[in-house]
């Protein structure tokens, strides 16, 4: 097995490094380069890759190109609607587009319009973005994956349900791709790409108008570099605001500067059984860079509350499938009376169990799930943010089996932010490490990660 | 002026009673009724009435009579499936039907059909309701309103946006109707159109599969009788839940026990200055009584508790207009991109204001709302329940204007639990009082709601 801490993502940053939204503005501003001239490499790359990796579920590049030229007038004026104006962004399928279908990963939503955009897509919009197409979501952004290949090794799972925004960004098609995340549907892709994966606070960026209404559904967002992950993010949240009632994301429209942590937890979770020797030793190589940089790291064997922490979050993923498959009854018992093939077998099996839940059962899980959110809390006078890794391992062989959610889990079920940091190699292939932060700290988090990444040489 | 305490709805009660769902399930199991007599008989009332009252959008007659025959059967075998097995439902038409289209009040949705049911309508039809057809709504469930008349006097507004909802019960065309209410939606229909009205805590029945994603948006009932107001709700919530991540409807499945309070408070709220000299009166006539039966009543004057939570709550219509208006740029701002008259003049004025609200000014509106709840929860000790009248009098003449929803907006923004209780008369009109409980405990509101119906001899 080839474990290595630096070697590939090097490369791989290198790419996306090329592929940088932000650090591409100041050209577009002097005239040295243009929106639409940007788009056109992502085209280009699209025209290489598509066949093989298989992203996208529809594209509008007539839209896409004339946003663009509209996009570049405003640079050559000067006058850029906000610091995404002219970023090409792939939507999740799950978002409804006024100019694309939205399948919804689903037979059942073959070709259906609904002639209205999504929140954050209205919003992306508003702030001069480009939407480039829709990508590939598992059946419901659940289970069933779609035909999206891993970029970086297509006899690979690119992960779920996010796939096609995982890969897209992952084969730097697009710089920026919304997802969503439930259980591990950002953090997970976002490992296996080599993609910076940013899940947000619990409704800090506004999901209405997707197909995903569950209460741990959060928006978020895979990126080639943690800068475009927080422009993006921050002008989605400015321009479209958080879910209803919820206060949306805190901090500035500029990169975050780096922070040094003071004190990190080194998290294990139910995840770290699953991981291989090899894939620990990696991982605790770098926790112990970290250390070496002067963080005080802590972990369940030197602190009372880390430990009370992680055996609280221990039964996290079974908690999580319950209360999220009760919740999904709707509205997938009402797609499976329409006919037998309606729903996936994969999914119309798990749903037979999902009915026998009781809403006595569901409201325990739902106080479960709080006694775990106070558990984190607990931790915030000690702990600056939780690490810990993002997958397992590399993404699967094969494309039946998206990977093992249980570590992306633990920020799903907290609802606090959570960024995946492309760091590790194994097998060849990328596996991100992740930093977990407090709720409505999103901007704290993104100053950690960017400090993390600078110890590794990383231009984020 | 005619105002009266009891006179008209104690007659309009007696032609609700005819109509009491619960009250005909004993002769459903011994045969001496059947659901399809049940629902042939609204559709009676249906045929006499709709063309002049216009509650209606549409309806699956073909369906519910197939669907109360199935559920008469059901009776027949002694095998009802719950305490609404062959109630006939009308349904606010913002909430999706598989079998109906879901038109949301706007020419945009005109015959749009989703092909799924909303999850009340299939956590309802689960429970052997009859979902009779859908209910004429303001646009997008605001301002603009339909065709609908008030049943009582058609010269009349029937109140919105839920106006169909509260017709179609008002006449007697069907037991029950689902609206839903952010600002006064619930409440102040209930009270023009003389019926129950019941908008529960925030969250208590699942509203998934609506037009209506803001943070006061709550699915609640029209009722002719609090008996099937409650096991509607119940029944709904039951096999529906609540909105994910929330606990759903706490109680039990059979109608509550009168229950006398021991303190209620007497709110005068932001509307008391809208009433007419005589409107006050009543009201106050009605408290007189009930204190008279042994009810500790206090108020402002009395209670530094109860006018701190007075003062808190004055600006509670502005604070969620603010609130709701920004939350419903999504997704106004998308339909309007469709063309010129995509949206009504009516909201489009109202999008350029909402437009105009910054990301921080909503966060201290929801902050705002979070110290009038708390204001609120700090009675708990000493006030069972506050009192108040659910508008400033009888529905307003003409079709323009649904009315003042100044009253009714207290228990939106507080997310508590409220009943109005067709209890007084003016102008020959009825008049509703709220009684506004605590969150979570919407069965012991019932309770208290039976109690109070009781000193006034009617049968609920």
């Amino acid at each position: 097995m080839d474990t290595e801490l630096t070697k590939n993502k090097s490369n791989r940053n290198n790419e996306n490094k090329m592929l940088t939204f932000y650090d591409h503005v100041p050209r577009f501003l002097e005239g040295s380069d243009s929106p639409r001239a940007y788009l056109e490499r992502c085209i280009n790359t699209i025209i290489k890759r598509e066949a093989e990796v298989q992203a996208f579920v529809s594209m509008n590049l007539v839209r896409a190109r004339a946003d663009a030229d509209a996009s570049t007038m405003r640079y050559a004026a000067g006058k850029p609607l906000s610091l995404v104006d002219g970023m090409p962004i792939g939507v999740k399928d799950l978002f409804e587009t006024e100019d694309l279908p939205t399948e919804v990963g689903s037979p059942l939503f073959k070709g259906k319009c609904t002639d209205r955009d999504a929140a954050v897509v209205q919003g992306l919009r508003e702030a001069g973005a480009i939407i480039l197409g829709k990508t590939v979501t598992a059946e419901f952004g659940f289970y069933s994956p779609g035909p999206t290949r891993n970029p970086l090794d297509i006899t690979r799972t690119p992960g779920g349900s996010s796939s096609g925004s995982g890969a897209a960004v992952g084969a730097g098609m697009v710089p920026v791709a919304i997802g969503t995340q439930v259980v591990g549907s950002l953090i997970r892709p976002s490992s296996f790409n080599g993609n910076f994966g940013f899940k947000p606070t619990f409704g800090a960026i506004n999901s209405s108008g997707a197909h995903s209404n569950l209460s741990q559904s959060v928006l978020g967002m895979h990126a080639g570099s943690l800068t475009d992950a927080w422009i993006a993010s921050f002008e989605a949240a400015r321009f479209a605001g958080g879910d209803p009632g919820h206060p949306g994301l805190y901090g500035i429209d500029e990169p975050m500067m780096s922070t040094k942590p003071k004190a990190l937890a080194r998290i294990e979770t139910a995840g770290w059984q699953k991981c291989s020797p090899e894939v620990r030793e990696l991982f605790e190589r770098l926790v112990k860079r970290i250390e070496e940089k002067g963080v005080n790291i802590t972990d369940r064997f030197c602190d009372i509350n880390v430990e009370s922490f992680e055996s609280s979050v221990e039964p996290a993923l079974d908690i999580t499938n319950d209360i999220c498959g009760y919740e999904f009854r709707w509205p997938l018992s009402s797609y499976q009376r329409r006919g037998p093939n309606a729903i996936s077998s994969n999914i119309a099996q798990r749903l037979e169990r999902w009915k026998s839940i009781e809403n006595e059962t569901y409201r325990n899980l739902l106080q479960q799930r709080e006694k775990i959110r106070s558990q984190h809390e607990r931790l915030k006078d000690s702990v600056t943010a939780l690490i810990t890794l993002s997958a397992t391992g590399a993404a699967p062989k094969g494309l039946e089996y998206t990977g093992d959610p249980i570590f992306a889990v633990t920020s799903s079920i907290l609802g606090a932010p959570a960024i995946s940091l492309p760091l590790l190699e194994v097998d060849g292939m990328p596996l991100g490490i992740q930093i977990i932060g407090y709720k409505h700290r999103d901007a704290e988090l993104f100053g950690i990660a960017r400090w993390i990444m600078s110890i590794f040489d990383h231009k984020v």
